[in-house]
């Protein structure tokens, strides 16, 4: 917190207000705030790191640079998968992270990211601006002290990169990947052992053999990690990440001490960097995979039995942890009843539409 | 213009400023200001006006009340389809239309909305936000004295509603079809005979057969105006809005005008806007699709090679019209370079993973 950030405070007399939808009680309209926000990322990963700076420089246009947030990557302030954390103890205003990172405190938190076989970046967007998901997903929040908005997304991730081709279900069995999360706890009952590998020793424990395969983000963030160079098979789709959604998250006693005017440039600026995360990646993602593949990478779908395996697999570690977690089964029944709602609508015009212009594309 | 922001500008003593990158010349960093926008939708298309309130509502939260802009909906202020010119000639300073009303102008306009087999609503975010999709259509908005910034999507339509099934190319030769625009040049094609339909006709049209088909939006809409009871077969996909993108218009000078930071506010409640706009309606129409089919709709999708000659006769009218624009040969070959590259990379990871969850969502 800045020093003009602590008078203004101690000159308003105010506390944490407790809830996120109490009205400001801040006097002046437009005061000048800085805040800090660490973000999960490294500034390497450009796309995801540049949704914070894309955030953070709406809030100063729209302020006239009265609003300052200024952005950390990760480890700079705090380890990158502390973010939450540090939000939720005020030792920053503000982080930008996967909301899934913190499976281990409560699964529930991977609803805030991505769930296997779970909804499309569109879909996701639906579910939190107009189906409920942004309180839904606030409700649970609550008990971290976080009140936390979309802040961009992956849209469909790749299934990684294989030293040797998945051709069948028992290929996977003893398959050392590096995986994590909800994504590994469901790859382990088809026999495959999760390895945790930090991004930056990746390339060298799939050079070594050390594991098997790697799954990281998409072709734009991939291909500047050269992972086809020891690896060349290039699964896909990444069902554990059907979309992928980022999250800013926010100190709730620091949010409601904003104005309501900032409050609600907080909104705009974060719904903004949403849409332009994903955007960013669906206009670079496609040149990244022409190089790719232009150097040998080879495309592989996984074969149907591996997803229906994949599948099956997920409905039993979502049926085991909705019996031991009720935030996870209230999010999950309301998540999944939703899903299944935009898949039936989506087989319709998007699907075929989609369908369509994949195979005529060629044509061009 | 209110009597505030006339006394504003009288003080300031300010003209237009001439370009959309031009610095602000207003001194006072946040004026009270009334605009007025004038939708081509009325009230009862709740999903596509309601973009126009919301966008509003930001723009209001976000000053604190200071800049208000007043929505009207077609025909209040101006005729539906003239919002445009009213944003032209000053009449009022903002507009919330589809660009490709205004294809009769110069048919560059439909590169704003939707193209026949062009972009899907995600892949047209990436385009305006990180393709230069923004920018390029402003360099053709300048002569119309307009600056635009993508305002909404309904996502892919559907392609209307028939009396009859369409089971060939054959059926459509004399088809009497309510549509319009693009689309409609490219159906005659196929001898279609397009018809001019108000939105509140086409049902008594369809009842008597004075037409034999008509397309409208997609199910939320389309319920509402019960088309189905009438013309039962519903035929998907709409191949001419594949994502059907809504714009803010604005006066050039009249945004010149504003403070920088209102400036960013409209920008980012515009992407806002954008976003949820998009999101409301893939929330409504699961429901309503379950709506339709329960009372009796038959969802058909359009045959292959019905898809096939619709794509042929589309390239022909785009041959024929860059042959004769130059403003739309510039936009046509930018526009479908980066669609042709949109589709080979959502044929991976997007396409594949929508085709497993489509097959999927039966188990439920």
């Amino acid at each position: 917190m800045s020093i003009q950030r602590r008078q203004f405070i101690k000159a308003a007399g105010l506390g944490a207000i407790g809830s996120a939808v109490a009205a400001p009680a801040i006097a002046q309209s437009a005061p000048e705030i800085k805040w800090r926000l660490t973000s999960s990322f490294p500034k390497s990963l450009d796309t995801i790191y540049g949704a914070a700076e894309t955030f953070s420089r709406m809030v100063a246009e729209m302020t006239d640079n009265k609003f300052q947030i200024q952005s950390f990557a990760g480890g700079e302030v705090v380890p990158a998968l502390q973010a939450l954390d540090a939000v939720q103890n005020g030792t920053v205003e503000a982080c930008h992270t996967a909301m899934y990172y913190y499976w281990g405190k409560d699964p529930t938190f991977a609803f805030g990211t991505a769930v296997p076989f779970g909804l499309n970046s569109r879909q996701e967007d639906a579910w939190m601006y107009q189906g409920g998901g942004i309180d839904l997903f606030n409700d649970f929040l609550k008990s971290y002290n976080v009140y936390g908005l979309p802040g961009g997304n992956t849209g469909c991730q790749m299934g990684g990169w294989f030293r040797k081709e998945i051709s069948g279900v028992d290929d996977l069995k003893g398959l050392k990947m590096r995986i994590g999360g909800f994504a590994g706890t469901v790859l382990q009952k088809l026999g495959v052992v999760p390895q945790q590998v930090a991004g930056g020793d990746i390339y060298p424990a799939l050079e070594k053999g050390t594991i098997d395969a790697a799954e990281w983000v998409g072709p734009y963030d991939d291909e500047k990690l050269g992972f086809h160079k020891v690896a060349p098979i290039y699964h896909f789709p990444g069902w554990w990440e059907g979309g992928a959604m980022l999250h800013f998250g926010f100190n709730i006693a620091k949010f409601n001490e904003l104005p309501k005017s900032y409050q609600s440039i907080v909104r705009n600026a974060a719904a903004f960097a949403n849409t332009d995360m994903q955007a960013k990646y669906d206009a670079r993602n496609p040149g990244a995979l022409k190089k790719l593949v232009a150097e040998g990478t080879k495309l592989r779908p996984f074969p149907q039995p591996v997803m229906d395996a994949c599948y099956k697999a997920a409905q039993e570690v979502y049926a085991e942890t909705a019996a031991k977690n009720a935030n996870f089964k209230k999010v999950h029944d309301i998540y999944m009843a939703f899903r299944n709602d935009q898949y039936q609508w989506w087989q319709v015009a998007e699907y075929n539409y989609d369908n369509f212009m994949v195979r005529a594309r060629p044509w061009q």
